[in-house]
This record gives structure tokens, C-alpha cells and sequence, in this order.
């Protein structure tokens, strides 16, 4: 098993060894190529029907699992090159995430923190 | 240091203690919402020049920093709901990737492998 | 009514009389502010079954036909910005599309046209 | 030259014709071919510098005519299928637009209105 600073070296590995920190030093460029890649996944969920869009991890599986993958890449190389550790981030959130939906009041609820 | 899955272990558990997947269980609703997390972490950056851009994870650091968990947060959300392991996803990406831009090919070059 | 050439000359007055034009010069800065916009269309659709889904317009109807509105604000602002005529890159597509998606071949069919 | 509610219109007929309406009854599927569009152009500026961001609409001119158009032709389906006169919701959008960023207030200011 990896830990997510490990994946995040890897992809800080595989940027340098291509020396290609160069291409990636507007993080806006980074930021679009994220929004290409969740663009390509919701791709494959167009006009899919609740049932279709079920079974599409496992009528596609390579293809959704692809599209899953290089987004974390890409999350991954925004982060390293923003001075981001996305494992801290993460679990900072998720600290105030706790805070915010408190099991008591959010059981069976669905709704934003700020309505209710 | 967590392993991704036992992040992605830890957002099921999240889920699950607040039983929130009678809400999510159309994929496209995730997708959705990983669309709007991105819109989020984009809007940080919104008529930036290049270099308030790079600025921006210093300047706004615990906002770009949110965002970016946030995003992650969604993207296990939906790996979790759809039975796929996202580190297994990214490791098998990451073969694919090395084969794809091989050093030798693509040191200092800024292209898509099927553009070259 | 108005011609969408005229809704996109609007676009341009309404940025010159506040001479903004020097915060749009990045394209990549105005497509994040699309892909941010985007994503407060989608999240209005957040964690929805397909019967909420389809009430939303209605329930929610301002704040779901500002979102829209901005969304094509944006887009008029790109095209504005980099010298295209929306009106015709639109018409031109159309006649695409009608060549790729003949009714006789598609009538009733969900597929894309290189995929039957 | 077409009025905007004519273009709406036209996508209506588009879609009737090849009988498409039951396949886009679920607003987020068709959200997500929205969003998969708008990263469709995303995808054309990864990884530009500014210079050669701005020159994109030239040198790859057909290319974003045609993802532009395809934005467009998304969001007035969008809005047919739910019930929303894109025209009006612009003209609406446009006049909060004008109130919340007075001219005086916001020349040579690059800010949010609620910001300043």
C-alpha cells in the first residue's frame, strides 16, 4: 500500500525526470487540464440513465477507471507544484468536515451544513 | 502517513456513520458535485495573470488547500460507490503513463503522446 | 428579441465602459471563470434523484436561470475576447451536426455518431 | 442574423426530429455533457503559456469554433428541457449584472461586487 505522499513523489519523479516543470508553471494551465480530465469522465455518464450510469464502473471498467486515475494525477502535479501537501490538505479537511456534519444532526439528511 | 486506501476507507466509514448513500446512488449526482468542487478550487483563480496565479496557494492558502481536499473527498466518494480502488486505478494509469511518455522521447517536450 | 451577435456586443460594452479587458488578456483565465460558473449550474444539482432533478428548474427557478445566464455570459466573453463570432462558429457546427447525426441513422438511437 | 430564442428553437427541432428527448430526461445528464464539452475546450489550452493561449483561437480556429458552439448547443438544450428562455434569463441577468457592478464603482477594478 501507498501512502498518498509517496503517489505524490511519483508524480513529482515522473514530471522531473521528463523536465517538464517548464510546460506546468501557470498553475491556471495545470487547473484546465483537471477540468479536461473531469470533463472526460463525466463523458462517459452522458445521457445515461440512473440504472446506465450504475453499471458504468463495470460496463467501462478500464476506461472510468482511467478517467478516476488521471485525475488524481493531475490533483497530484497541481499540488506538488503549488507547494501542497495533499495528504495534510485532505486531512485537514476532513477535521472540519467532522466539525461541520456532526453524525447527531446529519443522520438520513441530506443537505449543505449552512441550510439546516 | 495514510495509505489512500485507508483514506478512501475513511470517507466510506464518513459516508456510512451519516447513512448518506441512499443519496448518492446515481453516479451522476457525484459527478456533479466533483464538477462543482473543481468549479470552486477554479474560481480561486478566477482573471488571475500568471503570476498572481502562482501566488494563490500562498496568498489564499487554506482555501486553496480546502478546495483541493474537497476535490479528492468527492473523488473517493465516487470510487468508494462505484467498487473501484482508486491507489489500484492509479498505479495501473501510472504504467500506462510511463509507457505512453518514455524519457527518452519526451524529456522537454510538450505534447500528447498520440501528437508526436 | 435579440440577434446573438447583439447579446455578445453587449458582452463587449458592458466590459469596455469598465475597461476590463486588461484582466481578461489570459484565455486560460476566462475558461476557469466558465468551468466556475459551470459548476455553480451543477451544484444546484448536487446529491438530486432524477424526480428532484427535474423539479429543480422550477423550485429554484432564479437562481437556476442566473447560473445559465452566466454560463453564456462567459462564454460571449471568450468568444468577444478572442475573435470569434458565436453566432456563426454556432451555425457553422449545426450543419456538422446535421451532417453527422442524419435522422434516418439516429432517430431514437443515444449514441455517437463514430460509435454506430 | 438569428435571435437567440430562434437558435433555442432550432436545437428543439434538432432533438425532436431524431426523437432525443427521452434520452435527456434526467437535467443532470445532460449537465454532464455540459460539462464534458467545456472540458473538451479546456482540453485545447493545456499547458499554454499566455502568448500561446491568445494565439490558440487562430491557430487552432476550428477547433474552438466548434467546442464553443458545442457549449452553446448543450446549455439552450439545457434550457429546453427545463423550461427556460435563455434569452430572457440573460436579459434578466444582465440588468442584476449592471446594478451589482456599477461603472463608477468598478473602472479598472478587477474584484468581485461583494468583495469591495
Amino acid at each position: 500500500m501507498s501512502s498518498l505522499k509517496e503517489l505524490q513523489q511519483r508524480v513529482a519523479d515522473f514530471i522531473d525526470a521528463r523536465n517538464w516543470r517548464q510546460f506546468h508553471d501557470d498553475p491556471k494551465s495545470v487547473l484546465l487540464t483537471l477540468g479536461s480530465e473531469v470533463g472526460e469522465l463525466m463523458e462517459l455518464y452522458r445521457f445515461t440513465t440512473t440504472k446506465e450510469a450504475r453499471a458504468r464502473a463495470k460496463d467501462r471498467k478500464e476506461d472510468v477507471e482511467d478517467e478516476v486515475a488521471d485525475i488524481l494525477y493531475v490533483l497530484l502535479m497541481f499540488c506538488e507544484e503549488n507547494g501542497i501537501d495533499l495528504e495534510e490538505a485532505f486531512l485537514h479537511k476532513e477535521q472540519k468536515r467532522e466539525a461541520k456534519y456532526p453524525v447527531a444532526k446529519f443522520k438520513n439528511v441530506n443537505a449543505k451544513y449552512n441550510d439546516i
